[in-house]
């Protein structure tokens, strides 16, 4: 941490910021300048609140230096992460590619898509059993009887599944059907659900939020290793900002910064990132070309009759000329698809 | 609706849109234009999903009309609501000032603070006993602990209780000590955690999500009237911006347009909506000013020692300051304070 | 400045940076740490460009500190500045109110909206004879013709004259008619204009640009008292995020962080800020609360009409009414209206 | 236009409307539906203003639907436009490098760097003799000596030349020197200058400005268009958001969104566009992977003595290694580099 005192601070109110820093317990290194005094704050149990010293007279700005995560940053573990999603591999040298329908509507539909998607060569299946929908008189999701389908998916097809969960309460009945349960961004920062997926030894997809930020994204994962679970896969799904011309801003420069401070997988989804179907195949691409480790897509066998969020699944084919790109992508990159 | 349909759109496929929109059960409108066709959509039983509609041939873009929301809309009722905690009316003539710590840290000083904040004019307690925190490592509360002291400053002071609830699980234990529950920022969209509090029979303070508008903040309240909670009072607390010299950008134009199309009452939390205590009181000011039916103030005794939030809570006397500025503004503005 | 470097940096990395920051001719002072090395620099002459230093081998990242405006500051000048436009004071205890049609149409319209607007007790006139449309098909300004009209404007009220320049070929001929020349959003960075009004001696209206920190405000403000000139009036005039409910979002909380680091006047201008009729009462209110100078809004005696932004007009028994509730409100803030 | 009447308005205010409509020329069609009554507008000269319609008594919403850019839209000109830039062609099936360093600081520096860049691949060569810096007391570029210098880099190495031009008086001088005049994203929308080289027979590099729609970079083209000359090439540079790891937030889903609507090529800055080196890479095989027609990239032979924007220039052998992924990613695109 940095302490700027003000131009025209005097030394005595300089003396006492370093007294303050001092009896809590940090080390405190004045750096008289030409113009005015900085103090720099070192120590190793934790840090400092800045509200201790922001308010001590003659004191400009305090500037934290030290990054709040820890177990998620590559600091603490030099190597990538691969997660195994009952034997598929995230974060690998091999491209994951999870897709599906964004709600599971009946069984019919979402084997029907599985064996569409697997053909293609999708090697995960998402769907939705719980949907978490802005109005509270849009379709929801079939619930458990969503489930259920989807553990038919995978006895069908081999897919394993991937699933959201909305809530702590529905954390067993979701981990019992589910091979990798997704946080959505809407529950990012729902740090009772975060608690509870730490305590469960299974994967966890976490979406990054709309308006989080990349510290704010990987300490949401903190919270999840701190509770003992490391199998932790990150998503950018866009971010929202003025732009109008799509649902969402993906931010595709945070794959190569998250993959630079923290060891954890990042996918994209460019379904919602974009919220249109026509954006998907350039963004899929994008997002595997800037490093990304796979994609999470919507499928859908008639859009135009999808419960939810029809506008940006991919039709069939789309997903296979997709996944045709992908596999002609991918050793240019040095990866496998 | 309406439906747009591409300049080179052949009248084969305008008469197929029609006829979707028939099929579907709406009516449909042809509008012939010098350019291009447009197609109105009515109907009285929902909305058509746009997705059944954009794909068609030749349709250039489906453009929604309705708004979703309908309890919560001025349409549904023309007179403002009034919540009253524990007998303390908000959204009437009188403004509701919420004041106290970000976070109860003892018994000691929960109940000082009330004390504090009741001579200088405040009518309801706030103060965390529950605190999301970004970072696990960070200060969580006291937890049960604290909803007691609450409930001890009531019996203390007699000022009613504002606290935050964090997940459907406490709802009960929190309904137990609080008069009013808050839904923070990140929460805004628990739609679980929305349900539940749909179900309950006390008064609730929605805080908008940062980068949620204004529809959506709306959408959510209409989540707990639609299971019959109707006491429900919105919280502007500023949104995630490019801005960077406060926290949040605070969007006061959202009191005159939610008064405008919603019946329900509406604060203002300048503390959480600029993040700097200087900047409290002039935006204290301008909120009340902007027609905000109150304010939610963070307010600490010792703002340099407090274990959350510091640098954005008011010293006492500055408090003091602000509720006598607000019965200075009160009458300018026909209200009373 | 504060260099932070990696955990692992070894001490030979570290003297190379300390040396480098020295050949630069600046000070370095390491701070040894717990977990890693920082090292403070300063120095009287300029800062050190980050470009220089953050290749180096053991850099985390470098961290400016000084601000690097200099004349706009409060550090430069404690006393805030009163800027006479045509002996208008503009920054003083009264709050200055300067009123007009978004463009000047014809001298009838012109004439008849500054009487209407300085009966209601506006002290200054706006109206545009060149005006920014972002489509090339757009009324574009009457030119010179509406200069015109603008003097005549001034002969026939008295009011001073506040009009838009868009380019440096039109400075001479602007000031000529004008009393305060305004740069719009878009060219509040355009700084060959800037550069060219500093070199001009009447007073300056700069609007904030629609994505512009306050640090780049107050950096396009000093490019003009860099060049000589000192008459700047500052203004807020709204920023672009994904807020839709508003044409740009009002960021209030900017007034008293410029009053607090610089000592230019700010105004406010709610007619931009909002782009709606209905919201250009409260939030000028709120403007004033929260602590402007005075106001920039737009009047129209027949806005349906309006050849240009005619939604965010004022109806002329709006701004009598506007006026009124100012008056009623400047004592409040111990200032008059 | 769509006109969303108030679901209680009277018959009477909805004819009122239609009446308006037609008096001011164009077509209008209610369409009566089971709440509220809508009305379609239609004609063939130009657009109603809005502001005409939106304050009559029962209007709810006046909804713009026809696109205000006309040259620039692919519905004008179905096929891809490409820019030839001294026989350079943009816009083609061959992915174009423009590259070079941000500001000319010296001849020895403009040619060596011209060489290496032309070494590894580039076809287009750039470099800044006038540079918009945000403070005044920044470097602002050579000047009239740097535009000669980049004069001799063309004769040195054939690269055609790309160079910024700040205002409508430099224009002359800058198009005697460069092969392609850029504007910059603080300048999109200096409409004096967007004429002015509108009447110019010489490419244009049109930059996103950070705030800045789609809709809006579109309608500078126009303006360009608009006065004849149709040599423009659009950038996409990144957009200011919340988000703080990036200096930029780059959109490349603005990629296939400008393809659709419009027939001009478009290049991605990903120096801009992140800010910082480490990203320039995967964000570049990014833009391409998105359809990008080419890039344009910062580099500098000693980036941490460069004058400005030192950290996010590549070093040449990193420019190198980009070329190379460029060659090996573009065949895989179906295109050539």
């Amino acid at each position: 941490m940095l302490i700027v005192m003000d131009a025209a601070a005097t030394p005595e109110e300089v003396r006492r910021v370093v007294e303050t820093v001092r009896r809590l317990g940090f080390e405190a290194h004045p750096i008289p300048g030409a113009q005015r005094t900085a103090i720099g704050v070192t120590g190793n149990r934790g840090t400092v609140e800045p509200a201790a010293i922001e308010n001590l007279p003659g004191v400009l700005e305090v500037i934290p230096v030290t990054a709040p995560y820890k177990l998620v940053s590559r600091e603490a573990k030099r190597e990538n992460t691969v997660v195994s999603i009952r034997g598929v591999p995230v974060g690998g040298n091999k491209l994951a590619v999870i897709a599906g329908p964004c709600a599971v509507e009946s069984e019919t539909q979402a084997i029907e898509i599985a064996r569409l998607v697997k053909d293609a060569g999708a090697t995960l299946y998402r769907g939705g059993a719980f949907k978490p929908r802005t109005s509270p008189y849009s379709f929801q999701g079939l619930g458990p009887e969503g489930l259920k389908i989807l553990s038919k998916v995978r006895s069908e097809t081999g897919l394993p599944i991937v699933t959201e969960v909305l809530d702590p309460e529905s954390v067993d009945l979701v981990a019992e059907h589910a091979d990798c349960l997704q946080v959505g961004a809407r529950n990012m920062q729902n740090f009772t659900l975060l608690k509870r997926l730490g305590r469960l030894r299974k994967p966890i997809l976490l979406k990054r939020g709309m308006a989080a930020t990349i510290e704010e994204l990987l300490l949401s994962a903190e919270y999840m290793l701190a509770e003992g679970n490391y199998e932790v896969v990150l998503c950018e799904r866009g971010v929202r900002t003025f732009v109008n011309h799509t649902r969402n801003t993906l931010d595709l420069s945070a794959i190569p910064y998250v993959q630079r401070i923290s060891h954890l997988p990042i996918l994209v989804d460019p379904s919602h990132g974009t919220g249109k179907r026509q954006k998907v195949l350039p963004l899929s691409r994008a997002a595997i070309a800037a490093g990304a480790d796979g994609l999470v897509v919507e499928v859908h066998n008639h859009p135009e009759a999808a419960l939810s969020d029809g506008p940006q699944a991919l039709l069939p084919s789309m997903f296979a000329e997709l996944m045709d790109q992908v596999r002609r992508l991918a050793p240019v990159l040095g990866r496998t698809a």
